[in-house]
């Protein structure tokens, strides 16, 4: 069983924790399994008004957890009335009884809240291939105690995470007040389990499935897809998007160009951002955070993956940790892509520090004012393709002892 | 102009220097350009015999030297007459100076060695974008020097390994002693550089360059292709085979399978894994060789992918660091490979100790017995995937915080 022993907040957080609205419609209810020794709850489960709309994106590992498989096959049905979330233990690799668990915690919750559908989700986070706890949760879930502070629900779904994570924000639609509250966790790791992102967004407009899948998947290409700490994907990655559809509209909203959703589009990009680079802000002994922008790209796809590569190159990670002009290393992630580079027309900055063009060093490269814009705590790297007008960007962090520290530790 | 400051030696490194055997038909000179400041030796050069037949593999990188574009072209005589090895600049992102250095070079050397063909191979290393130092490159090499002490050139072509890297080995061919000879250089890195590979490995038997492709081809397959630091590739890595034909046989060798090479072959794959096996005990900040084998797949190219998503993740590499008997991110690298495994065929092994298989970890798991196995200084991991016959090996190393000290460094 994973112990989990407190380290100090990243240096990157935000100086408060985030006061989140609840979806008035939604019912929240926290609990204790014990998974974590008893001093925090580690079980968060939301129960929606019948026929709310979810769309659903998780990991591609074929390693997945067994309640990713659930998820997938009730996803179908387009619809949620609950969503059951545990931190502790992931249910990966923990064979026959995982499964049985899952169905457990699904029939279990039907009988509590008295719900006769099967649209019941669940996402599981925590140490991978040890026994599924199912008797501690579902004791646990036994005895509901709802609570409106939205926050105990972002506080129960971390592992190892060093603070808390989530955003509200609202949106007029038709003149009609909508509320978007999201939580996320992700990426400290002290214990034998992964660093599992998970993000959960709510809103009460009335948005059916369909139209919430397209939003979703265009929220997350710029958010939970654009973010890196160590190139590892987890088993149990997994973002919803869930709509009560409470709020309603004159004439139903289908169309994402809808311009009546041009702002709620707008907020819930922001939202998934936001929500996405506090998993960043918390990476495992994190400094810096470090924004990649590929620009002028052939297409996207080939700005996504030199993108990626210099953010998941640890090489680069360590340089911007020791705050070095080391440029070379950015000329080795691009290589490693295999994608052809006209670099005559490549250009590469540090902030606004044009430090290469036409193919070589340039020429008024400036060491130690670079250097000293490489100490602080936002760092920019650009790279200007010259070919093309697509781009991609990949909010990373750089790469420090503490990482070890907190990677080699095993604590039994 | 990078600055070279001495790191202990890798506690990884062997206990002796090696004694390396000169192949007599070929002339060695070293040289120093200063590139260091004046403490080493930073060239070396190898004088073949007319019609010395040669093979060569390098990078993939899209962003690779201008001395690989060189060698690209001549490789295409099949014949090899002189070698140019320099450490300090690996002549990459150099624009047209660096072409017109490597042309510089060539012409020096033609003239120098009296050589009338174009046969003459280049290989850089060192910082990547800083101007090639071809001045004091061509005033070096102005004055030869011949040296049968092999050693020095596996010096010379150090960048920030912390230790020198060769090996020689004879076999007999129809009653004849062949005499192998390699040396190679790669993994340190504390300066703006990259960790090139960089493999050179040199016979005196009549093989052809036909026979030496397929052969090259075999042994870096399982070498240096086979051997992971970082996961980072880069833009010089390149490995040489040459052989000067002196050692003639009475009938031509072209077949692989002439029964009159096994010997060779098997000391050749003997040389190679061994001169990449030193790259690796010289990782940067390794205090353990991790062997990763992957058995039973149903092809080696998924063998291999699974053993490099091994062998490159960060959290499995900590983890082997700490000690940690964490498995449960080997199940997380084997799922972000994208490939369909059979849970229930599935099983991992720390050494001999059985710690997941069915599905689910290995009920007998004993966490004291694994953790004081992962404390040993060599350290195998075997997958068995249970649903085919074949296998893939790669050899990396741990990920310790000394990582960080040599890589966040920089010094002017």
């Amino acid at each position: 069983m994973p112990k989990h022993f407190l380290i100090k907040r990243s240096p990157l957080a935000p100086k408060k924790e985030p006061k989140l609205k609840p979806i008035k419609q939604i019912k929240l209810f926290t609990f204790s399994a014990g998974l974590y020794g008893n001093r925090r709850d580690d079980i968060a489960i939301f129960i929606f008004p019948k026929n709310s709309s979810v769309a659903e994106v998780f990991t591609n590992s074929s390693m997945r957890s067994v309640a990713l498989d659930w998820n997938e096959k009730i996803l179908k049905n387009n619809k949620i009335h609950a969503l059951f979330i545990n931190s502790g233990n992931a249910n990966t690799f923990t064979g026959d009884h995982g499964k049985k668990s899952v169905r457990s915690i699904v029939e279990n919750i039907k009988k509590i809240y008295s719900i006769t559908d099967n649209n019941v989700f669940v996402a599981s986070t925590g140490v991978i291939g040890e026994p599924f706890p199912i008797e501690k949760v579902l004791s646990a879930i036994n005895k509901p105690k709802e609570t409106i502070n939205w926050l105990s629900a972002a506080k129960a779904i971390m592992t190892t995470d060093t603070f808390p994570k989530g955003i509200s924000k609202t949106s007029i639609v038709e003149g009609k007040k909508v509320t978007i509250t999201g939580i996320s966790k992700g990426s400290g790791m002290i214990n034998p389990n992964m660093a599992t992102m998970l993000g959960f967004v709510f809103i009460d407009a009335d948005i059916g499935s369909g139209l919430l899948k397209k939003i979703l998947k265009n929220c997350v290409a710029e958010s939970f897809n654009a973010i890196s700490v160590d190139g590892d994907e987890s088993t149990n990655d997994t973002v919803v998007l869930a709509a009560t559809r409470s709020i309603k509209f004159k004439k139903p909203i289908k169309n994402i160009k809808d311009s009546r959703i041009n702002d709620l589009n707008n907020k819930l990009k922001k939202v998934f951002i936001e929500l996405s680079e506090l998993i960043v802000r918390d990476g495992e002994g994190a400094t810096k955070l470090i924004n990649v922008s590929v620009i002028n790209a052939k297409n996207i796809s080939e700005a996504r993956t030199i993108a990626k590569s210099i953010a998941n190159s640890s090489l680069i990670k360590t340089a911007i940790h020791g705050s070095d002009p080391n440029w070379g290393r950015i000329i080795m992630a691009l290589g490693k892509t295999y994608i052809k580079i006209k670099t005559d027309r490549l250009k590469i900055y540090f902030g606004k520090h044009l430090v290469a063009k036409n193919g070589t060093a340039h020429s008024q490269f400036n060491n130690s004012s670079i250097k000293s814009y490489l100490k602080s705590k936002k760092i920019e790297i650009l790279i200007d393709l010259g070919i093309g007008e697509k781009s991609f960007k990949v909010l990373t962090c750089d790469l420090s002892k503490k990482y070890i520290d907190i990677n080699a530790a095993y604590k039994t």
